[in-house]
C-alpha cells in the first residue's frame, strides 16, 4: 500500500503517519520527490486492507492512497496456476473442454422442456439449462413455475443424462433449488446479493456466477472471493455483457474479460451471447468470438417457438439454429484447441 | 403497442398478425407507410405486455415493438398528483419539507452512536442513520454488528427521539430489522434483489430504495412497483449516483434524476450525496444543488473521527463540516419553498 | 414517424396537428388507443426528419416522437445488399478476404519503420499502417513527424509493395497526406469531427473510419453516411472499443457491434484489438475473437521494441508476437470462409 | 512516478531498472514489500511523463506506473489559487459573478435572433449565444447558416450591448468567427479535436470549452492545457452532460464536476442545462442545481418558438420559461453569495 501526501503535507505529519504505521507492526518506507511524499507501507494483512485505505485517505493530509495488491486471493490465478477444472456427472468444465449449456429461459410445461432437452442433447449440448425462479424488471411478469420447474428439470436429466443448471434468487431457496440442481446459477442481478454469495459458498455443488451488468471485472472476482471463501471453490465465471450507452443491442458483450479472466483467475470462464446481445441474429457471431477469445463454454438459449416464449423470445434460438451455430463453432474450438 | 414490420414483410404476414391480434381480443390499425408496414394495437392488458412485446418481437417479419404504456403504475405520478407525504413518528417527509437522514455508515460502538445522534440532532437532523448489516465489495471487509447495532439504533432512538433508517439485504432479516428500525433501507446492489423487493412490500413500515448504480430510472420505479405491488406504499426513493467511465468521483450524481423523478412519480425523492462522490469535500456542494433542484430530503453519512471509521470515512463528514452544511442548506431550501 | 399524445392532449390539439400535417403534404393516421392518441405520419422526406421529429416535440401536447426509417440511407444494407470491397492497390478490402494492417502507433525514426515494414509484410501483414499526425490527451506528448513521416511511409510502402494508411487530423492536412497516403484513417477523437469528414468525403481515397469511443452504432453510420454524402463510398469502418466502466483494461471492445454493422451496412468492419484492450498480453485473443466473429480485418500496432516507443508501447506487439498472432488467426479465418 | 514490479521480477530486472533511471538523471527508491517491489521515479519532466510511463508497463516483469502529480499545470489550481476572472466588454466572468448566456441554439433569421436578443437582455442575461456554425449527428440536417449569422449576431450585439458566443468547428473557420464573435465556443464534439484546440489558442479571446460528452475531468482539464499551452489562459469550462445509460434523459449532468472543477482548476466553470437534459420540463430545476452548488455561469437555449425552432427545440426555453428561470435563480445565487 503506497500513501501519496498532499503537496502542502508537513514534516509533523509525515511523521505522525509513519510512527503511527510502526506502531501499528507495519514497515514503512519514505520517499520525498520533488512535489509530493510518499510513504510505502509494507505488511498489510489481507483482512485490514480495505479499512486501512479508507482510513488513510480520510486523512486532510494524504491526497491517495493506491493498493497494490488485488483484493482477492482464493479465487487468483497464482493461488491455482494450473486453472480450475469442476467435473459435473459426465461433464468436465474447464481443462481444454468446450462445454455448451443450453435450454429455454424459462421452464413452461413439460412438453416444452422435454422437447427441448432431447433436441439440445441431440445436437450436441452437455448441460441443460432452464428457469424455474425468474428475476424480472416488472412484478407483472411472469417469475417462474418455482419447485415444479425443478421437478421437471430433474425429470429431464433423467430423460437425457445431461446434468441441469437453474437460477437461485433467494438465500431462503438456496437449500431447495439444491436438491434438484446440479449447478446452481446466480444471476447479474444478484452478483452484489451477498448473503446469496454466501450462502451457495457453503453449499456443496458448483456455481455459475454471472457478471453483474456494471461490474468491474475485479469486483467480480471479489464476488467469486465471497463463494470461495465459504469453502465452495467450484465456481464458474460467466460473462453476459455489460451496461454501457449502446442501445442496438441489449448490453455490450466485454469480449475483454475473457483474456483478462483467465490471466488473472484460474476459474473457468463462460459466455452467455444471448443476454450479451438481445437478438437471436446476433447470437451466433458472438458465440464464435467469444470461443475464439478463449472461453471455456457456452450458455444459449434456445426455445421450441421463440415467438410463443413466455421470455426472452428475440434472443433465444430456434433448433434449427442451435444446430447451426454448434457446426460453426466445432472447428473454431479445433483451432484453440478445445473439446467440444 | 405498435409493432414496425421489417421492410420485407408480406401483406400475408401482415394480416396473419392482425387476425391473431383480433383473436387475442385487441383493437388492431393498420398504418401504410411509404417504406414501412406499422400495427397499432389497442388495448393490451398491463400483465400481459412485457410478454407480448418480446414474442412480437420474436416473429422474423418484425423490426421493432415500441410499447407506448408506462411500465409502472401504482408508484406513477397519475395514481397520485398531489404527491405522497411519509409520517415517521414526528417527522413528515415529502410534501415540501426537507428532511435530512444524518449518522455513520456503520454502528461501531454505543459511544460513537450516542455521540453522532446528539451532535446531528443538535445540527437540526430528522433522521438518524446508521448501518447493522454492511454490503462490503470484499468478503474480508466488516459487515457490521447486526442485530447489537439494531439494538444500539433503538436505544439512540430513545435517547435522541429521532426516528431510525438502516439497511436490510436478506430476505431472512426483514422481520429482525423491522422489530427495530422506523424506515428500511434498500441499498443500491439491492435494487434488482426482487425477493427482498416484495418481502419488505409486505412489511408495514416505509422503505428508503436507493436507485441501483447502473439502472434506470424507468427501471428503479419498476423497482418501486414491486414494493407497492404488495401494499407497501410507502417508499422513499433515493438517488445516489450511478456508475459512469468518470473516476475522480466515486459515482456520478445524477441529478436529471430529482426532477425526471417528480414529474413521473409521487414519491419523495432524496439524495446521497456521501455515495454520490465518495469525496467528503463534495459532499456540500452537491448537497445544496440536489436541494435547489427539488430533492425532498438529503442522506448524509457523518463520523465523530472520519479518518477512523471502519467504512466510509473518505465521504463522512466530520461534525463541523456537517454543521456548516445544515447552515448553507436552510437559505436554499428557503428559496424553493422548502421547510427545513 | 409516429406522434405519441400526452394523456392529455385534446382532440382539437390532435385535430390541429393533423391538419398541420396535412397542409404540409403528408399523409397522417390516427389510431386513438384506451390512455393514448397515436398520430402516424406519412411520406416525411429525408432530409426533414431530424428538424420534424424535434418540432413536433416541442408541442406541448406531444409525449414522444418515433422515428421509423434509420437515419442513414447510403451506408445502409439495403443501399448495396451484396457488400463494398474496396481494392487498395494489389490488396482487396471486403468480400471475403481478411485484411491485415500492422504497424507502428507513429512512425519514430526511418530505421524502425523500414525494418517493421519488412518484418509485418513477411508475417503476411497486408497494409502498413504508421502515425505522422498524431492526438494525444496531453499537449506536452509527442504529436508525430508530420510530412516527414509521410515521407517514411511512402518510401515503405516503395520498398515493400504494402499500401499505407495513416491518420489525417485536420482540415486543412486532408491534401498533404493525400498526397501521401492509400487510406486515409479517422481516429475516434475525430469521428464527430463533421468538417474533418466533409472533407474527406471529396478525396477519392478510403477512409478508414474509427468508431468514437462514445457513439452508438448508428450515430457512427451517420458519420460514414458524411462520407458517403460527399461522394466518397470507400469507407471501412473500425471497431476501436467503447469507453465504459471498466478500468483493468484502456475500452471495451463491443464485439457486438461486427455483426451488428454486418446486418445495418454494406461496409466492411475491423478490428482495433490494440486499442481496444490496450494490454499487450490481451491482443491475441480479442484479435481472435473478432475475426471469428466476421470481422473483415485487423489493425494492429506493433514495434521493434515496445518498451522503448514513444507512445502506445503496453499495447504493442513485437514481431515475435505478431507472428504468433498471424499463425493463430489463419485457422480462424478458415473455419468462417475468409482467405487469408 | 512509482513502478510496481511484476511477482516475479528478478533482483536483476530491478537493478537493471535501476540503473536505467539513474542514468536518464533520475532518483530512484527501492521498497521491497512481501510480495512486491515498487521503485520510485524522482524528477521526471512533465514533458516525458506520458512517454515514461508507458516505457515502463512495456517492461515484462513491470504490473503497472502510478503517475504521482497531475497531467495539467497551467489550468491547475496551484497555477492560480485565487482564481481566473475573464473580463468580455462589460461583462466580469468567473470571481464571484454569476453570468447568464442565452440565445437560440441556431440563427435562424434576424427578426428571431433580435427578438431574443431583446427578451434575454430584458431578463437579465449578459452574454447572448447563437449558431452559425452547427454540428449535426446527420449529413442531411441544417449545418447553420455560417457567416451571415455571425454578422447578424455582430448586429445583435450592436442592438443590445451583450457580447456574443458562437460556435467553431473548423480550424480554418477560426479567423472569420473571430472577427465577429466575443467568446469561441469549442463544442463537446470537438473537444478532443486538438489541432482546433491549438488553433484557437493561439486567438486572442476568451475560449468556453464545453466537456466531451465521453471525457473524464483529468482529461478535459488537459484539453483546456492545450488551449492555454499556445498563451491563451482566457478558458471558460462548460459541464454539458455525458454520456451514460440512462435514456429518459439526453445526457446526464455531472454536478460532481462543479466542485471538482472548483477544487482542481482556477478556471470558470458553467453549466449547460439545455444540453444536459434534451428536456425543457427539466431545464429549470437543473440550473438551480448547478448554480447552487457553485456554477459561475449558466448557458440556455431560448426560442421565440420552440416548436417551429431548426434544431433543440425540445429542450429551447420559451421567453416566459426563461424568465421564470432567472427569478428563481437569484435567490439561489444570493444564497450562495454569488451577485447575478
Amino acid at each position: 500500500m503506497i500513501i501519496i501526501l498532499e503537496p502542502g503535507a508537513t514534516a509533523e505529519q509525515r511523521d505522525a503517519l509513519a510512527a503511527d504505521l510502526k506502531a501499528r507492526g507495519y514497515g514503512v518506507h519514505l520517499s520525498e520527490g520533488v512535489e509530493r511524499t510518499i510513504v510505502g507501507v509494507i505488511g498489510t494483512p489481507e483482512r485490514d486492507k480495505n479499512e486501512l485505505k479508507e482510513q488513510f485517505e480520510s486523512l486532510p493530509f494524504v491526497e491517495r492512497v493506491v493498493p497494490i495488491l488485488k483484493p482477492y486471493k482464493l479465487v487468483g490465478k497464482q493461488f491455482k496456476p494450473e486453472g480450475t477444472v469442476i467435473q459435473v456427472r459426465d461433464v468436465r468444465i474447464g481443462g481444454g473442454n468446450l462445454c455448451i449449456m443450453a435450454g429455454p429461459c424459462t421452464v413452461e410445461s413439460p412438453e416444452m422442456l422435454f422437447e427441448t432437452a432431447d433436441r439440445v442433447k441431440a445436437a450436441g449440448a452437455h448441460v441443460l439449462r432452464g428457469g424455474a425462479f425468474k428475476p424480472s424488471t416488472s412484478p407483472y411478469s411472469f417469475h417462474g413455475m418455482g419447485e415444479a420447474a425443478l421437478k421437471l428439470l430433474a425429470e429431464a436429466r433423467d430423460r437425457t443424462g445431461l446434468p441441469i443448471i437453474t437460477e437461485v434468487m433467494d438465500t431462503r431457496d438456496v437449500e431447495l433449488v439444491g436438491k434438484y440442481t446440479d449447478i446452481y446459477q446466480i444471476g447479474t442481478r444478484n452478483m452484489t446479493n451477498f448473503s446469496l454469495l454466501r450462502e451457495v459458498g457453503t453449499a456443496r455443488k458448483p456455481v455459475m456466477l454471472k457478471r453483474g451488468w456494471a461490474s468491474t471485472i475485479e469486483e467480480w472476482l471479489q464476488a467469486a472471493e465471497y463463494i470461495a471463501s465459504q469453502g465452495n471453490y467450484e465456481i464458474i465465471l460467466c460473462e453476459r455483457g455489460i451496461r454501457t450507452f449502446e442501445t442496438y443491442t441489449r448490453n455490450t458483450f466485454d469480449i475483454n474479460a475473457i483474456p483478462s479472466i483467465k490471466e488473472l483467475s484460474h476459474l473457468p470462464i463462460f459466455a452467455d451471447p444471448s443476454h450479451a446481445t438481445g437478438k437471436r441474429s446476433l447470437v451466433k457471431a458472438v458465440s464464435l468470438g467469444a470461443v475464439a477469445s478463449g472461453a471455456d463454454g457456452l450458455i444459449l438459449e434456445t426455445h421450441p417457438n421463440p415467438e410463443k416464449a413466455v421470455k426472452d423470445g428475440p434472443q433465444s434460438l430456434s433448433f434449427d439454429q442451435f444446430d447451426d451455430l454448434i457446426r460453426a463453432v466445432a472447428p473454431i474450438a479445433a483451432a484453440v484447441g478445445k473439446s467440444l
